[in-house]
């Protein structure tokens, strides 16, 4: 299956880390199992609940789980398996569908039960098939800049894997980090070669992190897991097993939904809301670690993300930075001028509806400055301007008192459901590709430059029939305007009365 | 013409600076001549070139420019002259109309020319009237929060400025301010007394501004002066008679506007730019000080601002501030949320399309950055995201490679001019009010919830026909969107083809 000494990714390997011989060392297929459910907020404005950091071009073109598909593909890897929520499920085949990568499954968690019961759900679909595949767990949200580097040392892992091990990977630590758990190393790290792992420490303090920084033996734990599944279910029954019956129950019980596969939520909200590393790992003896001495970030909040983009006045999309020093100055739209001046340690981020101005000392309190909004009811705490739907997208332009104006993106082949309002009426007027409109019982193609009037009550649809984006913009009047004023006739989305879109 | 102990203004004025006997002290008409042209930067993003800080809501529900309207109106006082910019024409008219004050006369500069030339202007036109007139010459965009206490310093001017003086008013120090002009009194302030000026000294550096401060018997310099025409006539005569050929051909060859009187633009170009203190202030002897101990600031910077607003954190609009201190954090748009967090001495400031964040000690570094916005073509140097009209205003809401969508606003009884498009096509919604649209050779009302399509090259105009304002949703679709791709065949503003709106 591997070509010999050939491929056709470009590699950015050196070759202490990725010796001639390695492709060798993948004789087998690795399903990677990408975790791409968080919705953390310690990145607001850019990751909101909505919309959260994975998915976001927090560096560079491609989302961080895109960057997490591409590092996790080519030869030796199959089809990833992707454990996301529902509200993400479209998102999700978006940006995959983007990034050119087939799913091998898109698993949807009823609801967030944190690391532990979601990978088990992935290792048993992936068992199913296979109960002796060789399985990559990744979170879908981390930095690593050197994918080639990184798969090196997950192609070193593999044997240990193969022979019953559960390899995790350890990352050379830098700095006497308190924000992440460490891993205490039987052996000095050299190269790649995996060691045995003596235990996990929780995240420390200062002093016990210098101390650990200052052995050589210790590691940063990034949470990456390679293991077989017959050894990763083992592991459940030995150390987690009230995990076993609700998410087997909850992956039998599955259904298939325009691709994706609903886990069934009865049996899945039993199941224990635990991690991956309290339930399984730190029990766990059969654990060895790769050293992985590349770089790598969870970026896990503001003052990560600065670290990653360079000290010195890092700055992103149209910023104008006078004399600013160790600062992160972001405004992430093309319309909006960002100004520092003479600013010191400071994160900033600009978007058109929220801004975040913080002490980079304080990057952690951003958690607790969104909770306040929410409290306050503020809708910028969760919402993002872009609302993503199973059809495309949209965003509101203006709002006035019985008005609302929308920009709405219809993909390819893609449908709204068969709907009406009981509240406003609608004027759509295209200005980019195809529409074929539903009004009662008359349907008719809009093009660009053309509109047409939904008047308050009809039953009305819109599709693309066409091979690019549609775009058009939906004026909306009546004396209320919530999303929430729908009946659903057909819906190929399969949603109901007053759901979202 | 006064009534004597009433006066239907509220008034927050105390007795010590405003005495029972003082309405008997304005026996006579005071022509306020607001200056209003002024176009700084230094209030960037909330102030810009095409929308300066004077109409601004920078403190209060009303404009500078407003307040200064409302505190010199009154009993004593006449329908005041105000001097500004062609680009601002219409944006006073409507700002005078909401606050309820009929102007005497709105004089447009045809070019910038600073103040001597402008209060010239204004004084000739006054004397046009009556040579003797008293005249009270007045910034746009300072803040003075107690109208009546400085109404009361403008009425102890008033015997000083009918004999033949030039008053001007000095503002009790509070700080060794290096930032403004001062006035060396011949005498020391006893409540609003008149005392002769011995010098005016330029913004001096700190050592000299402390001892200034120090000696009880200097003030700032607020630009304010109350004089009769024929006294100020005679100053520009004696000290800057250059000044006086081409403002006095200027004014008699002004031409009545749409309401507005516009100086002759060829003999105003000849007129030198040179301000009233170099021109005729420092120069001539008879000037007397009316003491102003009540609060004043030129709103000069944002740390002025900051200073008014209150110390220890200071928030204007939908702000979550955590733990910072002495800084300011303001948000201009509802939908705009602003956190702060753990932030000291920062000046930010936020708006949709802008924003910017500097240590508060280097707000005067605003300008520069200004100008190197500017420099780089950045749209938000200068343009502001509202574009004021004769008729209204109107923002853009979104744009795409071959659309954009603008929210239009049209006053009642306006109507924008005939005209046609090469290059785009329009779609109008109504979304409240009532249009009378003209396209081609059909004219027909269009109202809440109706839509109208313009194709294009054809001939339309658009009208508010009614008592409300006229809110419309325009989507412009086409290969070229440019404000300059217009037609005109007739405009009630008299604007010419390729011109502004």
């Amino acid at each position: 299956m591997v070509p010999r000494g050939g491929n056709s990714r470009p590699q950015a390997v050196q070759g202490r880390t990725m010796p001639d011989m390695i492709p060798d060392m993948i004789p087998e297929t690795i399903i990677p199992l990408i975790l791409c459910g968080g919705s953390g907020t310690r990145l607001w404005p850019l990751s909101r609940k909505s919309y959260p950091k994975q998915f976001s071009s927090l560096l560079g073109e491609e989302s961080l789980f895109q960057m997490a598909l591409q590092r996790l593909s080519g030869p030796g890897y199959g089809a990833p398996v992707i454990v996301t929520g529902s509200d993400f499920r479209f998102i999700v085949r978006e940006q995959m569908a983007a990034a050119g990568v087939t799913p091998g499954a898109i698993l949807i968690e009823p609801g967030p039960r944190n690391t532990a019961p979601a990978i088990l759900a992935g290792v048993l679909h992936v068992a199913q098939a296979d109960p002796g595949a060789l399985i990559l767990v990744a979170p879908s949200d981390h930095l690593i800049p050197d994918a080639g580097a990184f798969r090196a040392a997950v192609a070193a892992g593999v044997p240990a894997a193969r022979s019953g091990r559960i390899v995790t990977f350890g990352i050379a630590p830098t700095r006497p980090e308190t924000g992440y758990g460490w891993l205490d190393l039987d052996g000095v790290p050299d190269g790649t070669t995996p060691l045995p792992l003596r235990r996990f420490v929780e995240k420390p303090d200062a002093a016990r992190a210098a101390a650990m920084l200052a052995t050589g033996t210790h590691a940063w734990n990034a949470g990456i897991f390679l293991f077989t599944a017959a050894t990763f279910l083992a592991a459940v029954r030995a150390h987690a097993a009230d995990l076993m019956a609700p998410v087997e129950a909850a992956v039998a019980g599955a259904a298939r939904d325009l691709g994706f596969l609903r886990l069934a939520a009865d049996p899945w909200g039993q199941a224990p809301d635990i991690s991956v590393d309290y339930a399984v790992m730190e029990r766990a003896a059969n654990l060895s670690v790769v050293p992985f001495a590349g770089a790598w970030s969870d970026l896990g909040d503001w003052e990560a993300v600065w670290r990653e983009t360079g000290a010195g006045g890092a700055t992103h999309g149209p910023v104008t930075a006078i004399d600013c020093e160790d600062s992160l100055l972001r405004s992430e739209a093309e319309g909006l001028a960002l100004v520092g001046i003479g600013l010191k340690g400071l994160i900033a981020v600009a978007m058109p509806d929220a801004v975040l101005i913080a002490d980079r000392s304080r990057a952690q309190e951003v958690k607790q400055a969104v909770a306040a909004l929410k409290a306050k009811g503020v809708r910028q705490a969760e919402a993002f301007p872009r609302d993503h739907r199973p059809w495309g997208w949209f965003e509101t332009l203006a709002q006035g008192p019985r008005f609302q104006v929308k920009r709405i993106v219809v993909h390819p082949g893609a449908a709204l459901s068969l709907q009406s309002h009981m509240h406003r009426a609608e004027h759509w007027v295209v200005v980019q590709g195809t529409a074929r409109v539903t009004v009662d019982a008359e349907v008719r193609l809009v093009t660009e430059n053309q509109s047409v009037y939904i008047p308050l009550g009809a039953r009305h649809r819109m599709e693309n029939p066409g091979k690019v984006d549609l775009v058009l913009i939906e004026v909306q009047t009546g004396a209320y305007l919530g999303e929430d004023d729908i009946t659903r006739y057909e819906d190929v989305y399969a949603r109901g009365q007053g759901a979202k879109g």
